[in-house]
C-alpha cells in the first residue's frame, strides 16, 4: 500500500484543487433553482471517475436528480463494495452568517470551508482520490467496486429508492461503503454500527381568511399562534418525552452491554460545542445515550404573522411547522407518520382548522453486528492509520440508503466516515480538517486493502 | 348647512381625486425606507390646508417623523376642538394578496381600495375637506380648530407624546375630535366612547450558537422553538383566559347597565366577516364583550428556523415572538409589561436563553360617560345624516393619542369614525366605502356647526 501513500503525497495540492472544484458547485437538492448546478455536479464526478481509470461510467437520469453510476468488476473472487455517497448538499442560509461564502471554498485553520465539505462531497472525493490512486499505480483495483453517487440525500433519495428497487441486480454487493458521518470527537476513530431513522411532515393551523386587527378582533377569533403553541406543547413535555400516543410501544430497549460499548466513546461536551447554556435529556438517559439510542421529536421551523421591522398588531391568520422524528430499531417511520397526524387532527383547538401535509419520505433505524468481520476490518483500519483504538457508537442521524440497503440486500453497511463535531454540517460556516481529508484516504487505502486479503 | 352640502357635492369627484393623491403617498411609518415618501404626505397636508384658508400652518420636525399643526382661532367664544388624526400607515404586506396595488387606489363595488383608505387617510380626509368647505362657502368656520396630523400613530406616536407634553398649551382645546374608527356594522352609525389600552414586547429564545444538525443533537439540545411553544402556551389558556399571574387584578369590571348599552349594538358575525372556523371567548362573555371590554394577550408573530422550500432537518438556534396586550379601563400599562416580562423570565425553560425587547411605548385605556353633551351631539349628527339612531360601544384597538388627551387635559374625545367591518384594517385589500366617505362629510359639517350653537 506504501505506493498508494506515496501517490497520494505526492498529488496532495492537486487533490486539493479537485475537491475544491467539486465543492465550488452549488448543487443546492431541495431547491428547484438549482437544477443546472446539480447536472454540472453529477458531470464533475462521472469525469473523475473516467479520468481515473473507471470505463463503465453512466449518468443515470431520474424525474429528480440524476444519479453517477460506474462499475469496475475485475477483481475475482475479491468481496465487491457497493461505494454509496451524495453530492448534492443542504441549502446554505442563513448567508449573513458566514464567514466566507459558501460556495467558495476557503482554507482556514486547517479547516476546509463549504457548505458540502463535510457533508458529504468533501467524504465523497476522498474515495474517487484513493480509486484514481489504485488505477493510476497499479493499474487496477483491490476489490470489486460499484460505486453510487446520487443527488437528493439531503432531499430523501426518493429516486435512487426506486432505482434500487427496480434494478435490483445492478447494485447488489457483499458490503456498502459510505463516507458520510464522522468522529464523535475531533481525534477520536469511530465505527458507526447504527442510524436513526426518520419521518416528518409539516401542517398548518388556520384561523380567519387573513390578518386581522388585533384589538378588533382579539378575545373573538382563536390566534393561530397561540393554537400552534399549545398544540406543539402536547407533542413534548419539558424532560424531552415525546407524548404522542404510542410512540414509544415498538422501541427495542437499549441493552446494557450496549450501553457499557456506547460509554467507551469519548462524549461530546454539547455545551461547549454548541454554545447552548444546558443540555437536555430524557431520564434514565444521558444527552449522549439520547441522540444515539432514543428516538425524537424536533421542529425544524415555526411560523406565523408578523416578521419584518417593528410592530404589526395582527392575529395571523395561519401559523405552520415543519417538524421530523428519529426513530430506533423497532419503530416503524409509516405508524409514527399516521400516529402524528392523529395526535395534530386530536388536538387541533376551537376556532381554527388543519391542514398536514407528509412527508413522503422516510426511513426505519438501521443496526449491524459491531463484531462482523467487514466492521472489525474498519476498526483496524482506522488504527492503524489514526493510531488510536476506534471505539463504536450509534448515531441520531439518518441516511435513508443505508436502511434500504439492509432491506433489500442483507449486507452490512460499513459506515466509514472521517467528519468531526467541529464540521457544523446543516448550519452556517461548514468545514472539514485537511488532517482528516489526507489521513482519511490512508484510511480508505488500507480498508480497500484489507477487504482483498481474506 | 345646506350650502356647505350644496359645495361638498358639487365638488365631489374632485374631493376624490384629491383623496386619491392623499393616498397614492406610501407613508409607511414603521420602515425607516419610506422617509422620503412620510415627508411628502405632510407636505400633502401642509398645503391641502393652506389652499383651504388656514393661514397658521406649519411642519413640525421630530427626531421621527413630521406632524402637521394648524390652527384658525376666529370664532370667539365657540368651542375649541382639537382635530387629530394621522397620515402614516401600516405596512401593505404580505403584497400577494392584494388584488389591486396598495398604494394605486382604485374604486370597485362603491369601496376605495387602498392602504390607509379607512385607517386614516380616508377619514383625515374627510375632515380637511370639510374644513375647506366652510372656508370656500362662508369665508369662515363655526369652531375654533386646532389641526394636528401626525405620522407615527401605526408605530405608537412616540414623539407626538413628546410633543404634547412640551407644548402643552398649544393643543389646549375644549374637545378632541378623531375619525380613525367605524360602524359595528355596515350601516350602523356608532358612537366609539372606550378604547383599549396596550402594551407589549418581544423576546427571542436562544439554544445553540448556530441552527444544528437534528439528528446528531436532537435529545441532547433543548429545540428552542419548543421550547418556545411550551412557554406561550403558559401565558394563556385554551379558554381566552390570560395566565399572566396579576394581569387581572386592576381590571374595572364590566357593569350590567353598559352590557345592556352595549347589547343595543348589533354584534358583529365574526365567522362569517373573518373565515374563521369558529369564534372564541372568555367565560362569561360573549366574543363581543371580550373584544370590547376584557383585555387580551396576542401573539402578533412567532418565528424559528427553516421556512422555505422542502425539509431541512435542524434544530434551530432561535426561536422569536413578538406579542402585544389590549388593555381595559384600571390596567396600568407599565404594570402589565413588567408582569409579562416577570412571567417569560420564571417560565425559561432549561437549555435556552432569553433577551427581551420591551415595547417602549404604551397606553392606558379610555372611556368617556356616554351622555356628555359633546357626545350627545355627535350621536344627533350621525342620525341626521345617515338616518338612523346611533349605538354605542367600546373598542378592542387603541389610539394612544387618546389615552394621552384624556390624561393631559381631561377633555372629552369624540371617536366620530365612518369605517366599516369589511374595511380589513391592518390587512391586505383595505377599503373604505365611498357612501361613507360622501355622508361622513356631512356629518362632519352637521357636527362642527351643533358645537357652535348652544
Amino acid at each position: 500500500m506504501e505506493h498508494i501513500y506515496t501517490y497520494l503525497e505526492k498529488n496532495k495540492e492537486q487533490l486539493l484543487e479537485d475537491v475544491k472544484e467539486f465543492l465550488r458547485i452549488p448543487s443546492i437538492s431541495t431547491d428547484s433553482n438549482y437544477k443546472k448546478d446539480i447536472r454540472k455536479t453529477a458531470e464533475f464526478v462521472t469525469n473523475y471517475l473516467k479520468e481515473s481509470g473507471f470505463s463503465d461510467v453512466k449518468i443515470k437520469d431520474t424525474e429528480g436528480h440524476p444519479l453517477v453510476y460506474a462499475e469496475w468488476m475485475e477483481a475475482g473472487d475479491a468481496p465487491t463494495v457497493l461505494l454509496y455517497g451524495h453530492y448534492d448538499v443542504q441549502p446554505p442560509e442563513p448567508l449573513e452568517e458566514w464567514k466566507s461564502e459558501p460556495f467558495e471554498p476557503e482554507v482556514r485553520d486547517g479547516r476546509l470551508y463549504a457548505r458540502g465539505s463535510s457533508d458529504d462531497k468533501g467524504q465523497v472525493f476522498m474515495h474517487l482520490a484513493v480509486l484514481r490512486a489504485f488505477f493510476k499505480t497499479e493499474g487496477k483495483l483491490p476489490i470489486n467496486v460499484k460505486v453510487c453517487i446520487e443527488g437528493e440525500e439531503e432531499i430523501g433519495s426518493e429516486h435512487l429508492y426506486d432505482i434500487l428497487h427496480k434494478e435490483k441486480d445492478l447494485f447488489e454487493a457483499d458490503l456498502a461503503v459510505i463516507s458520510d458521518s464522522g468522529f464523535v470527537t475531533n481525534d477520536q476513530p469511530t465505527i458507526l454500527y447504527g442510524l436513526k431513522g426518520f419521518t416528518g411532515l409539516e401542517f398548518t393551523l388556520k384561523g380567519p381568511d387573513s390578518d386581522l386587527h388585533s384589538g378588533m378582533y382579539g378575545g373573538a377569533i382563536r390566534n393561530p399562534a397561540m393554537a400552534m403553541a399549545h398544540l406543539l406543547a402536547t407533542m413534548k413535555d419539558e424532560e424531552e418525552v415525546v407524548q404522542i400516543k404510542g410512540f414509544y410501544d415498538d422501541v427495542i430497549p437499549l441493552e446494557e452491554t450496549e450501553r457499557e460499548l456506547m460509554a467507551k466513546a469519548p462524549s461530546e461536551d454539547f455545551t461547549k460545542t454548541t454554545g447552548a447554556p444546558d443540555t437536555v435529556s430524557e431520564k434514565g438517559y444521558t444527552p449522549v445515550e439520547h441522540t444515539m439510542a432514543r428516538p425524537t421529536l424536533e421542529i425544524n421551523g415555526v411560523y406565523s404573522g408578523y416578521q419584518g421591522e417593528g410592530t404589526k398588531t395582527i392575529i395571523p391568520s395561519t401559523a405552520t411547522c415543519k417538524l421530523t422524528c428519529r426513530l430506533v430499531p423497532g419503530q416503524d417511520p409509516e405508524i409514527i407518520q399516521d400516529l402524528l397526524v392523529q395526535h395534530i387532527e386530536a388536538h387541533v383547538p376551537k376556532g381554527v382548522s388543519v391542514t398536514i401535509k407528509r412527508e413522503p419520505l422516510s426511513a426505519k433505524a438501521y443496526r449491524v453486528d459491531p463484531s462482523h468481520p467487514f466492521i472489525m476490518k474498519a476498526k483496524e483500519s482506522y488504527e492503524e492509520t489514526f493510531n488510536k483504538e476506534a471505539v463504536f457508537v450509534r448515531m441520531g442521524g439518518s441516511i435513508p440508503v443505508v436502511e434500504w440497503l439492509d432491506a433489500i440486500y442483507d449486507i452490512p453497511v460499513v459506515l466509514l466516515g472521517f467528519g468531526t463535531p467541529d464540521d457544523r454540517l446543516h448550519s452556517p460556516n461548514e468545514s472539514f480538517p485537511l488532517e482528516h481529508f489526507y489521513t482519511g484516504m490512508k484510511t480508505i487505502t488500507n480498508y480497500y486493502h484489507k477487504l482483498a486479503n481474506k
